[in-house]
C-alpha cells in the first residue's frame, strides 16, 4: 500500500499554488485594472490558500471514495523445454516493475523452498502445477501479477489452475526440439540423445495444447522481444 | 494497487474550489470593497481553475515522486491448541482490512492445498513451519501483511521463519490444558484422556518458548479482545 509523503503534499501544494495565484492575479487585474490591488490579493492568496491547500490534500487522503483497485493477473508460460519461458518471464517482470505493480515471478526455483518434492510422471508434475496455481491465486487475489514460467505440459493442470484465477492470461511458446536445442548450453539435448533423459514434452512425449490458451507463439517465427511486447500490450489493455 | 477514479478527481475538484473561490472572493472584496468585481472575479475563477486542478492533479497521480510504500508485515500467531490463535487471527484481519491493507490469513484451512502432507513428528512439523514461513515471507516482501495462526510448538522453525521475514511479530498465546479444556467443543481433550491422541503441545509434549517473542500473553488473564488491541497497537505503531 502506497501513501502519499509530507514533501509529497508540500511540493504539489506548491506547484499548484503557482499556478492557481498566477491566474487570479491576472483575473483581479483584469477586472480592476490596478496591479497594486492585483498583486497584493495574490500574495495574502498565496500564504492563505497553501495552508488550506495542504490540509485539503491530507484530508482526501483519509478518504477512500473513488481510490480504484487497479487489477492483478497470472500471467502463465507454458512451453517444452529451451523454449524461452524464464527469459520472456524475466523480461516482462523488469518491465511491469516499471509500470510500479507488484510482480511475483514463480519458477522451479523460486518454488523450491515451497514444494521442493517434484517427481516426473503424470501425476506428479499435475499435482506440483496444481500447487503452483493455488499459490498464483493467492498472490492475484491479493493484488498482485503472478510471473509463472513452468513447462507444465498437461492441459488438465493448466485448466485447473485458469480455474482458480481471476484474470488467466497462458501463453505458450511453441518451439521443436530442433529449434530449442541451440539454446541448450547445459548438454540437456546430449543427455536425451544418450537416452540418459527421457519423457520430454515436446520431444519424445507430447505437450499437450489446450484451446483456450490466450496467446500461442511459434518461437521459430518469433523473437523473444516481440513475444513480450504482444503479452505486454495485451495486459496493459485488458486490466488497467 | 490504487488509481484515483475521475469521479474522485472531479468531486475533489469541487471541495477544493468552493474552499478556495470563497477565499478569493473575500480577499478581493476586502481590497477593492467591491462586491460585484469580487462575484465576478469569483465566478470568472471558478470555471478556469475547476479545468486546471483537474489537469494538476491527473499529472500528479502519473509522478511517483513522495509516494511511500507503508511496510507489511508477518503476525505470527503460536500457542497450544485452543488458546485461542484462529479466533484472534480472524479478529486482527477484520480490523487490519478496515485500514484498507491487504491481508493474507495463513492457517492449516488456508495451507492445506499448498503444502497436504503433513506429519506430527518433530520434523514433519518444522518442515511444514518452514514452508508456511516461505510462504508468508514471499506475501510480505510484496506488500501483503500474513497473519499466520499455528501451533508451531518449535522454537527452531518460528526461529528460521524470523529470519526469512523483513518484519515478523511473533504472538505466543500462553494457555495450559486445564484452562484450554473449556474452548474445546470437538472432543479433541477427550480423545487425549481417552488415549487416542497423543504428542499434544502443551499438554504431554512441551511447548518451546522463545526468547524473541514480541508479546506474550497468560490467556489466563487476558481476553481474546484485550490481545487484539495490543497487538493491533503495536502493529500500527511499529509499521505505519
Amino acid at each position: 500500500m502506497y501513501r502519499d509523503s509530507n514533501l509529497r503534499t508540500i511540493l504539489k501544494t506548491i506547484s499548484w499554488r503557482f499556478t492557481a495565484t498566477a491566474t487570479t492575479v491576472t483575473l483581479v487585474y483584469l477586472f480592476t485594472g490596478q496591479i497594486r490591488t492585483a498583486i497584493e490579493v495574490g500574495l495574502l492568496e498565496l500564504v492563505a490558500k497553501m495552508i488550506i491547500y495542504y490540509v485539503h490534500e491530507k484530508g482526501w487522503a483519509r478518504l477512500k471514495f473513488g481510490r480504484v483497485e487497479i487489477p492483478a493477473y497470472v500471467i502463465w508460460i507454458t512451453g517444452m523445454p529451451y523454449s524461452g519461458k524464464t527469459t520472456l518471464g524475466n523480461m516482462l517482470a523488469e518491465s511491469l516493475e516499471k509500470d510500479q505493480r507488484k510482480i511475483q515471478r514463480l519458477d522451479s526455483h523460486t518454488v523450491r523452498a515451497l514444494f521442493p518434492e517434484t517427481g516426473f510422471s503424470r501425476e506428479e508434475v499435475n499435482r506440483h502445477i496444481k500447487r503452483v496455481g493455488h499459490l498464483a491465486s493467492i498472490l492475484e487475489k491479493n493484488g498482485i501479477i503472478a510471473i509463472a514460467s513452468f513447462v507444465s505440459p498437461y492441459a488438465e493442470s493448466r485448466e485447473f489452475v485458469r480455474g482458480l484465477c481471476n484474470n488467466f492470461v497462458e501463453v505458450h511458446l511453441q518451439s521443436t526440439a530442433e529449434y530449442a536445442r541451440q539454446f541448450d548450453k547445459d548438454g540437456f539435448f546430449e543427455r536425451i540423445d544418450k537416452g540418459e533423459i527421457k519423457d520430454v514434452p515436446g520431444v519424445d512425449r507430447p505437450y499437450e495444447h489446450c484451446e483456450n490458451t490466450e496467446m500461442t507463439f511459434d518461437m521459430r517465427r518469433n523473437s523473444l522481444r516481440q513475444v513480450h511486447d504482444a503479452v505486454l500490450a495485451y495486459v496493459r489493455k485488458s486490466y488497467n
